[in-house]
């Protein structure tokens, strides 16, 4: 019995300290939302390193946490509902309209990455004094260092001032989680000694299977929701049963890509997408408010968690005694792999960026990348979050315990770049935006943006969530912008089919009646 | 790294599973909706039993799940949601109007009970052949016997229809599961050799004070979010924050209740009361609408989650196996239990009604429960549900295994009964209740209900959610009636005190200034 009640407590203590902590972090992150430099991700972050130093202190140096970073919980439980709720809540038009530039950048650019920073380490960790790693550990450091963390830039851009920065940024930052995890899963797979040619081609294709098998399960698990919302009439008897099945499929969507080792990110993304595409339009009013908000809140909490949990894993000293390298070496390492992130990501978004703008020669200026744009681009995907932490986890630790000191010496550069660039880079955000972007310039740019957002909107849409009468007003000028601009027509394919063909299916407001 | 993926799939694998079956749950819950004798409860735990039996036979007779039931599971994940939940949306007047008689049956009830059941096991268990239980275990299994699961009664009584049985067997559905769960943790902790009128006396005093410090502290953890929500208006930036402090704090009150070994289900409830009554006014409208449905739907997967869960666990072979009785004794076990479980009901329903009705001499006919009420309020007790189970595993195993015979003979006795009540009793409900309370005579009574609500709605409220037009014209109303009525002068000290002090403070319309 005894031992029922220890097994009980050691479960109580860990989760109940843990949510207060979380409840603190919402407050205190509440507190401090007007501040100029702080935000939520950097609060929870030092959250996190207070509470571990606290521990450390009152355990006797023994131990900085509760609960071991354990990188299941955060693939199972911590990750579906972030991703879910970035495909829910994206602006599809945005998106599918800079799709693009987004693919440039978060499936071109992790490669790119990834390949300078591998090719970095493998020349420099020997030179500084870190040896024993194999060429394919070196292109999983690759991968680990190239996943981004956008929500901290995210939460200072707004999307209405510049809709298409925040949609670069935010496209780049989903893309970007996923390419680099089905990218750090296809490297898993393949044997480290025959790397050459070939084995670089077989990532590659392992990557485009992973790609679109995923994809397409996304959209089935999106389709097949909207489908049985519309079909069975859930809504007559209670919304309980539409919401309870939306977040129920898109989880299962998510399980049955890890249980079939696609990319549940990818597919995860896609339900949302396609949820908020079909399946929204066939719930009931008070379904519609609560799942935006639940799947925000669910986000929420699942993002405060992550940097809380990180903060407080900094601080972990059997990972730090285990160190071989001395403080200078370690140094070395730390900043070495920080100058290869900053130089790695410099030589995808400035060449990518002439890219998009020499293929978007016949738009207007608009929707080009300026000089400042590219700035705001680097620097928003410099910040290294939950997913590098986790992706080193996996690679360097057996469920989160590690022996070997090599390993251990990545572990903790992981998490030294992740702290420093999250709360050094984090800080430096907000005046860096509002000294690129000044608020003056934002206005009279605000004009240009919102003539060319007017202009996307008069353009055959993705998304159609409007009212009624505005979609009626929209549809005709659609028609005449269609004649006169016949470059859109496979904006205008989609929308006819999706007019057509989905929508009577899978649910939406059809506008062919409207014209 | 084998082993890492060997790992992961046994965590991806099951919950892939479950979370696919609780979505066939959902969907033929769904369709069997108009159904005469079958509703939700009854779907999960036939569909889990089916579910058992293919796994059985898929892993050739040796398992029948894929997760272990586990207690902890149940109460740290499962129990708060659904308790919560029910403070949420209970309807405070009605609740608090018929006070005395859920206390009397739901507190007063499960003594009576408990008693009965374990001096009726202690008298016939031996005589049947099932030897070696001690007294403690016997009153453990009294308490288990006693909570009772009123979700499938719920389902099919109409809170419009009859408010005064909804509220009575609602009300005693949840103080039931408190006091339950409260009494067994009282009794885990008296030495099983010294029993006597001093041990159950100090049960008593336990329980007491149990029963108060968890109401206070749920009663503080309600306070304090109202407190927060008002006094920092989170609703300014993001409902986000404020549907998240409000789950994370209902949360942490519940794990604070655990951890210092009180009652998490009265101290959730009360945090649930409290919130829906002060919280609830201080948040934005979509706030308002998101809460009232997440937590619905919390619950109600968290309830699916439970019933699929014990279908499931019926067919666990390795329990069945090791049970020492032959086919008759069983049987002679399954049906003495069932016969206390329906003495034991009925020996406290129908001496307490005469009792409440007694009490409420003063009043009109209409609050008092008459014969055919007493019959269903007895009727919708004898569910047995998760938490009969929960204790039971709690009792009788250590994490989910179990090695002795008695022990798993327990284990058996209370699954088959859950399932028989659940199934035989929960398929008899629906034709029971439409045979006691008639649609016409329902109509016929409708008026007279109508009447008392609306008496009900004159006397001082508790609740005070309806438009101000209404509130201003009912605040007229009330303070004749109060002229006319002294006797319910304690809700009107407490609705003068709730004006002056709380609302002011915590949040919720202010009624003074509308007289």
């Amino acid at each position: 019995m005894d031992v029922n009640i220890d097994t009980t407590h050691s479960q109580v203590v860990p989760i109940t300290l843990f949510v207060a902590v979380l409840c603190l972090c919402l407050v205190i992150g509440h507190l401090l939302d007007e501040n100029r430099w702080v935000n939520e991700s950097i609060t929870a972050i030092i959250i996190g390193c207070v509470v571990g130093t606290i521990i450390l202190i009152a355990s006797n140096w023994k131990s900085s946490r509760f609960l071991r970073f354990d990188e299941q919980l955060f693939f199972i439980y911590l990750l579906p509902p972030i991703i879910f709720n970035a495909g829910f809540q994206v602006k599809k038009k945005q998106f599918f309209h800079n799709f693009f530039p987004i693919m440039l950048f978060g499936v071109t650019g992790v490669f790119i990455s990834t390949s300078i920073v591998a090719a970095g380490c493998w020349w420099l960790f020997p030179k500084i004094g870190l040896k024993g790693l194999t060429i394919s550990e070196y292109i999983s450091i690759g991968t680990i260092f190239s996943s981004t963390d956008t929500v901290c830039t995210l939460q200072i851009l707004h999307q209405d001032e510049t809709p298409l920065l925040y949609s670069l940024v935010f496209g780049e930052g989903v893309v970007n989680d996923a390419t680099s995890v089905v990218l750090f899963n296809a490297v898993q797979k393949i044997n480290a000694s025959t790397l050459g040619g070939k084995a670089a081609l077989n990532i590659f294709l392992d990557f485009l299977y992973l790609f679109s098998t995923s994809t397409i399960l996304g959209v089935t698990a999106g389709l097949l929701t909207s489908y049985i919302l519309r079909g069975l009439g859930f809504g007559r008897h209670s919304s309980v049963r539409e919401i309870s099945l939306m977040i129920l499929i898109a989880y299962l969507s998510y399980m049955l890509a890890e249980l079939f080792e696609l990319s549940g990110i990818l597919t995860v993304f896609f339900a949302g997408v396609l949820m908020s595409h079909y399946a929204w339009h066939n719930v009931t009013e008070s379904s519609r408010i609560t799942t935006r908000h639940t799947f925000a809140a669910m986000s929420f909490i699942a993002e405060t968690f992550i940097f809380l949990y990180v903060g407080m894993d900094a601080l972990d000293y059997e990972q730090w005694k285990m160190n071989i390298l001395s403080l200078w070496a370690s140094i070395g390492i730390y900043s070495s792999v920080m100058m290869l992130i900053l130089v790695g990501r410099a030589a995808f978004v400035f060449p990518l960026s002439v890219v998009s703008n020499y293929m978007k020669r016949g738009g207007d200026g608009s929707s080009k990348i300026s000089g400042k744009h590219q700035v705001v681009i680097w620097w928003a995907g410099l910040m290294r979050g939950a997913v590098s932490v986790a992706l080193a986890f996996k690679q360097f630790t057996l469920s989160g315990v590690t022996l070997d000191p090599v390993d251990a010496t990545m572990i903790t550069t992981t998490i030294v770049v992740v702290l420093f660039s999250t709360i050094v880079f984090g800080f430096l955000t907000k005046p860096l935006i509002s000294y690129l972007l000044p608020p003056n310039t934002n206005t009279s740019s605000n004009i240009n943006r919102c003539r060319s957002l007017k202009e996307d909107i008069t353009l055959p849409l993705l998304s159609f969530e409007e009212s009624a009468s505005e979609n009626l007003s929209r549809a005709k000028e659609n028609i005449s912008m269609l004649i006169e601009r016949p470059v859109y027509t496979i904006h205008s394919y989609w929308r006819r089919f999706d007019d057509t063909y989905m929508r009577p299916i899978f649910g939406g407001p059809c506008s062919t009646d409207l014209t």
